[in-house]
């Protein structure tokens, strides 16, 4: 047994003047959003990123994209100069790119709470949890369709977890209201449970228009057409299409200066080719087209390059995440953002896995580190992701607001100062000794580590003792104590009679079922 | 529920025509080590690498470093130009750095099968299994001490295991047999029932000779003397010293031409400071001194500067792993060895938890992923470590080799040759079809990704129906077949018998006991 196994045991018997310091717990305080302070790292050479863009270019000329049932959508690229025939639109080579200079190299979403602004692009990373799953799970009730219920304790977890800055979007569908009235309980869940910034229900055009109203409810009209308040998530239909009801929503976001967010759903040897550089000129493609239009409706309106990448597996034609290939393609998506000038969206914790085990962690972490790594700004799916999206995992949600809390600390780069640096400590202790209780452990353990919230670091006797949890058992006491721990961040009542009063006259005239586009 | 949700639905009944292709499952070939195809990534500033260099030449010229019972290392440092008061040895600023000047850049260590020797330093990354734990567990059985059985199996597990390139040393410390005599079967057993490379127990100087011994029965003495066969991991005891054992053996595999591998085990807040850049400091000191030491010994031979680094639990006072302290500091060592011009080990899977659940995978995945970007050319402890590396897990061995399969796929970059970017595929399907079925996936889909053998991609309701297995259950029966399928290289009868009498006539002379120094 090296000096490395020995290593479990021989500080643990020291350590006991630390940790009678450290007895006193801290309380889980709220971080701003990141500002990276690592290198930028491009994974693929100069080389490779001019292929990737010269491919995106030959297909939107030569193949390009259609625009279904959105005679707008038609008109407003035929004035752009795109060569429309039927629904499809060839863009001629560099037009896309030259309509995109009016887009925001980095903007603002403000958030009810000023605090809480979070800012797309540069060296800004933000953290936001899962959206659109329409079931959930925890260890207790097992998994069934999400409610209401379900969807309000993910805002109050979303906004009590350090490292999460964004609510996100319809953390779980709650499956217990009609469809075609749900856009309204989530937006207004999303405005009244915390005082984080939020998305906004995409669905329809319809849809977009609510969500843009109570948004300009709760903000001002005037302020909401100067300011970003919301974000709308705009899915291609990869291959190469988008349909009706997204361009509409697309439209009514860039009109209303509200962000967007254009993510293909590519998994490789599905929606796109077998080959990551294949799905990469396919996405920039897409993505190309559809912020482009984003300018074309309104020049200046905010807008995000995302990709939202896995590969198929060839076995069982299901999704599988955090493989090399995803990995590179989420290097790439953000590689090429930053060449195009504009924020970009990738990533996340996502994983095929049903529960919240091994197989779980591994793909949601090499997904994440990843992600971090690239210089992602905004990572949706950031927390809660389970079976491929279909599923809000409860476990799964806290062990993953665990993790970012370690890519936040990660991000922060090495502290060389003179604290940092240490000499006084390693003088002071010398050879041989320990620097358990040297003064400059004293002075900074309370701040030295991120301390997991998960992770169980006693020893296998103290472990078996407490009944031998696993990761996903302590998770599920940490949940029920942050629910149990949630601070009502409060609404104006004047704010919040006038949200209910709309949703009520809208929910009299809007049917059960989705309107159909 | 947004396109990225349905996606998991989506392509499961297009998959059909690759689905029934891919019936007829691959073998799983040997892979040979990666040369990493990625760019180098320094994550710490050139500023930053410098303060540390200079705080590491001030801990070596002022403080010093005790190196304890071992009176020959104290004359050659005397006759090398160091201030060597007691035990207490401090080496001139630049002098360490000066002296190795000679150590190879990049060498090869040699195995039985010449197929399987492995390259250190440059674009090579080596992944080698877990070494030194006590304990073993698996599902069926639970935590146990480690038998001679189980080492057997674990060297026919990375034996066989696709991504495993070298089978490293004592992956379970066999306690069935006397200490004092143990190391001679631990080396017989990675001889005989493997024909990868492997490393040698350097627990004393006397172990260390008899390793050597053997290697040189296998290989012939004058191959042995200008060919490094096995590689010594070196321990410092942190802080700032060398015992005796360790700097004999260190000495010996020197003398001999032999690899070593010179590690200071330093968990941040107990063997060295609370930070990072105080850390980082230790170590390369640390490691200076010891690998300067081999090259006075006998300049040119090869050595390796390692790090096993960790933090302490401020709480329990037990090593964590998979924090972003060590993931700052693995970076931080492989950018200080492309420095020094030496091959560099850090790095593993590394974690805490007692089992193989999500906590043991995501501290294993946030120590693997920054060792491979990080361009560590050693990975020791890359498959089966458990709760601080008291333990080799089975489970957790075969899904750690899983993940070692996907890195050396992402280690390979992207693939940006004409199939690479798939040009022809997206022009065949065009927009709003699929790539399921079309030529290029048809052609590729057999190497298009890597097929893990322990993720579960099903639905949850074929899962379901299958047991709702974890992942740690899916594992076990992974490593059964794995061993019941182990193809046995065979060993020339000479050799065998050869290295067996060695055997006989040293067991008879040493104690059960380890002699102490």
């Amino acid at each position: 047994m090296g000096e490395e196994n020995r290593s479990a045991h021989a500080s643990r018997g020291g350590a006991r003047e630390a940790r009678r310091a450290a007895r006193a717990q801290r309380k889980a305080v709220k971080l701003p959003y990141i500002r990276r302070r690592l290198p930028v790292i491009d994974l693929l050479s100069t080389e490779a990123v001019e292929v990737i863009e010269a491919n995106a270019e030959t297909i939107l000329e030569e193949i390009g994209i259609e625009f279904r049932r959105d005679p707008e959508s038609l008109r407003l690229w035929r004035e752009a100069g795109a060569d429309v025939q039927g629904e499809r639109v060839r863009v001629p080579r560099g037009l896309a790119r030259a309509l995109l200079k009016t887009a925001p190299r980095e903007f603002t979403v403000h958030a009810r709470n000023p605090e809480r602004n979070v800012r797309f692009g540069g060296d800004a990373t933000v953290f936001s949890p899962v959206g659109g799953p329409p079931f959930v799970t925890d260890l207790d009730r097992g998994r069934r369709y999400g409610t209401l219920e379900d969807l309000h304790n993910f805002i109050k977890l979303a906004h009590s977890a350090p490292a999460i800055h964004f609510s996100g979007g319809s953390t779980v569908e709650p499956m217990d209201i009609p469809a075609g009235k749900r856009h309204l309980d989530v937006q207004y869940a999303f405005f009244r449970y915390s005082d984080q910034g939020c998305e906004a229900t995409p669905e329809t055009p319809g849809h977009a228009a609510d969500a843009v109203r109570m948004a300009e409810l709760l903000f001002g009209d005037s302020f909401v057409d100067q300011h970003a308040v919301v974000l709308g998530n705009i899915n291609s239909n990869s291959p190469l299409t988008y349909d009706g009801r997204m361009l509409g929503a697309l439209r009514e976001f860039a009109a209303h200066n509200q962000g967007t967010i254009v993510v293909p759903a590519v998994l490789a040897g599905a929606m796109g080719p077998v080959t990551a550089a294949g799905c990469m000129a396919e996405i920039l493609a897409e993505t190309l087209a559809g912020m482009a239009l984003t300018q074309i409706v309104r020049p200046g309106s905010p807008v995000i390059m995302g990709s939202f990448v896995g590969a198929v597996s060839m076995r069982t034609g299901s999704p599988t995440f955090g493989t090399p290939e995803a990995t590179q393609m989420i290097f790439a998506t953000a590689q090429l953002a930053r060449r195009l000038g504009v924020p970009c969206r990738s990533g996340g914790s996502l994983c095929s896995s049903k529960v919240a085990d091994a197989q779980a962690a591994y793909e949601s972490a090499h997904t994440l580190l990843p992600t971090l790594l690239a210089g992602v700004n905004l990572v949706t799916h950031a927390a809660g992701w389970l079976e491929g999206g279909l599923v809000s995992g409860y476990e799964k949600f806290v062990m993953d607001a665990d993790q970012l809390a370690m890519m936040q600390v990660l991000a922060g780069g090495m502290d060389m100062s003179e604290r940092g640096q240490a000499m006084g400590a390693i003088r002071e202790v010398g050879p041989g000794s320990h620097f358990l209780g040297c003064a400059h452990t004293q002075e900074n353990f309370e701040t030295a580590f991120h301390q997991s919230t998960i992770a169980d670091y006693s020893s296998y006797e103290q472990w078996s003792l407490e009944g031998s949890l696993t990761a996903e058992q302590r998770a599920n006491r940490v949940w029920k104590k942050m629910l149990a721990e949630y601070e009502d961040p409060g609404l104006d009542p004047a704010l919040d009679e006038a949200l209910l009063h709309f949703m009520a006259e809208r929910k009299a005239v809007l049917l059960d079922s989705v309107e159909e586009d």
